[in-house]
C-alpha cells in the first residue's frame, strides 16, 4: 500500500510505559529512536506530557513528563526527519506545563480525551496550536459510547480547527465491520479531517483493524515495537512496516530492536494475547480487571477470571 | 455473526501435530474431543489418514494414520453431535486404506491437494464419497498458483460431486482483499459449492481472515486451540468462538483446555507468532525455512534469518 499521505506514529515508549510506568533505560528508549529515525516513522510519541502535581517521580518515569531535559539526553537536539510526540490527558496537565514549540524538542501533542472531555481536549489542542505544535486529538472507548453522543462530539470537533482525530479501540473489542462504520462516519461528520488509527490487540485484530482503516483512507497510524502496550498490546509495527510499501520504509532496524529488546523484555512485561484481554475485549470492557487479574497471583487461572467476569453465564 | 449453515472445524490434533509428530498424549487428545464435543465444535479433525506405507510409525504417533483402534480409544463410539474428519494428502495414501464410512468413526475425509494435483483430488475426494463419508476438498498454497492453473483447477472442481471446497492459506500471506478476491473467484467459478476458510497466522490475520471468510458466505471455518498449527499456527478456536453468537457455541470449555493443557504445551512447542513466520509470511513463501530456522541453535537470531532469506535487500 502506497499512499504518500501515510504517517506512522510510533508509540512504544507512551503505551509500552503504560505497562512498567514508564521505568525504561535511556539506552532502551535511545535504540527505539534510533530505529524509528533509519526505519522512515513520522512520528515517535515518546511519552506522556502530564504535571508535575498529577505524578510522582518515585512511581512514574520521565517519559510520564517528557521535559526538554529528559528528551535532549536521548534526542540531542534531534536533527533528523523523525517528529517527536507527547500524549496529553484532559484534566492531568496544565496549559503553562506546555513550552511554546519552538523552545521544545516536541513537535506534536495528541491530545487524548473521552467523548464527554471533548470540549476541553479541542480547548487544550487549539492552545497547544497557538503554540505552535501540530495536534491530534484522539477519542477514546468510542466503542461504548451511544450514537447521539458520539454524533455531538464528532460535530464538535468538526468545528474546530484542530486536523487529525483518531479512531481509538481502546479496549480492543473491535471487529472490521465496527471499524468500517466508525470510519464511515468520522469522515461523514468531520469533511477535511484527517483520521487516525489507533488499535489495541486484545483479539488479534489490531493489525487487520488498521489495514481496514488504511482501505477506508485513513493516513495516521500508530504502532509499536512487536505491539508491546497496555494490556493486550498494540498493532506491531514490524507488521506494519512489512504491509506498507512506500520505500522510505525499513524493516531489519525495527527486528533488530526487538530481537535485542523486546524478546527479553516480555520476560519481564506481559503484554500481548493472553486470555483475560481476549475476555474484555470480547466484551467490550475496558481491559483494568483483566490487567489487575494478570498482576495477581491468580494469573494463570483465566478460567477463574472469565467465571468472575461473566459471573459464570456464558460469554 | 448468527448463521446456521456456518461449520466450526476444529484442527488442533492435525495441524498442530505438524509440530511434533503427532506425538501428542491419549489425554490430551481426549481433552480436545471433550471441549469440542460440549463447545459445540462440530467437526475435530484428529489427525491425517496416512498409509503405513508411507510413514514410520517410529517418528510419527498415532493420529498420522487414525486407525480405528486408535480412534476408538479417544473416542469410544463417539455418540455425540461432534463429527470427526481426517485429512489425506495426495499422495501418501492409497484408496485401499480408505475404510468404508459404516465400518468408521471418522464422518469425513478432507482432501489437500495442491493446484497441480487437482484431477487426483477429486478422485480420491469422490471415491470417499462413494464409500460413504463426506468429503471437502482443500487446494493448498494458492497464493502461488498463476491465475490460469488457479481458474482451470476451480473449473475442475466446480465439474467434480465435491460439495466444500476449501480456500487455504498455507503461508499466512494474505490480506483482506487478497480473500475478498479469491472468495469472490470461488464462488464465482464453483456456483453451488460450499467454501471453506483455513488461515494461517503469520501475520496475525488468521482470525481476522476468517471473518473476512464469514463475510463472505463463507460457511466451514477451521480453527484451533490457542491457535497451535504449524509455525505461526492457525485461527485461534477461543477467538473464533468468541465472534460467533450461536448460542450453541461454549468458549469456556475451550478456555479450560487451554488453561490445563495448551498454556504448559507452548513451553515444547513454539508454535505462534515468531518474527521468521512473520518474515515468510510477508514474503509468500512457504515456512519450511522459517520451521528449520526456528529449530535451529540460531533461531532467537532473526535479524539473521532475515539478512538469509532477504540476501540482505530490504523486504
Amino acid at each position: 500500500m502506497f499512499r504518500k499521505e501515510i504517517k506512522v506514529l510510533d508509540c512504544t515508549i507512551r503505551d509500552g510505559g503504560l505497562m512498567n510506568n514508564w521505568q525504561f533505560s535511556d539506552e532502551f528508549v535511545k535504540a527505539v529512536y534510533d530505529a524509528c529515525v533509519v526505519s522512515g516513522v513520522d512520528y515517535m510519541e515518546i511519552g506522556y506530557k502530564s504535571s508535575e502535581k498529577s505524578f510522582s517521580r518515585d512511581e512514574v518515569g520521565d517519559w510520564k513528563f517528557c521535559d526538554e531535559k529528559a528528551l535532549k539526553r536521548i534526542v540531542g537536539n534531534n536533527k533528523t526527519t523523525l517528529k517527536l510526540s507527547a500524549m496529553a490527558d484532559i484534566g492531568r496537565i496544565e496549559p503553562e506545563d506546555i513550552l511554546p514549540a519552538k523552545e521544545s524538542l516536541l513537535d506534536m501533542i495528541r491530545v487524548a480525551a473521552y467523548a464527554h472531555q471533548v470540549d476541553k481536549a479541542i480547548w487544550l489542542a487549539e492552545h497547544c496550536m497557538d503554540k505552535g505544535y501540530e495536534v491530534t486529538i484522539n477519542l477514546m472507548a468510542v466503542s461504548t459510547v451511544i450514537e447521539r453522543d458520539l454524533e455531538e462530539a464528532l460535530a464538535d470537533l468538526a468545528k474546530s480547527k484542530v486536523p487529525i482525530i483518531y479512531l481509538v479501540d481502546s479496549f480492543g473489542s473491535m471487529y472490521c465491520e465496527q471499524i468500517e462504520d466508525l470510519v464511515d462516519k468520522y469522515q461523514k461528520l468531520m469533511p477535511g479531517k484527517t483520521i487516525g488509527m489507533h488499535m489495541h490487540n486484545n483479539m488479534q485484530l489490531a493489525f487487520s483493524n488498521t489495514i481496514t482503516g488504511i482501505i477506508k483512507n485513513c493516513n495516521y497510524l500508530d504502532a509499536t515495537f512487536l505491539g508491546i502496550g497496555r494490556g493486550a498490546g498494540n498493532c506491531p509495527l514490524e507488521l506494519l512496516m512489512s504491509f506498507l510499501k512506500n520505500p522510505k520504509f525499513k524493516i531489519k532496524p525495527i527486528l533488530e530492536v526487538i530481537q535485542k529488546y523486546l524478546i527479553p523484555m516480555q520476560n519481564e512485561i506481559d503484554w500481548g494475547y493472553h486470555m483475560p484481554y481476549l475476555i474484555t475485549g470480547a466484551l467490550n470492557q475496558h481491559p483494568r480487571s483483566a490487567l489487575k487479574w494478570m498482576n495477581s497471583e491468580n494469573k494463570n487461572d483465566f478460567v477463574g477470571f472469565y467465571e468472575q467476569i461473566t459471573d459464570k453465564k456464558d460469554l
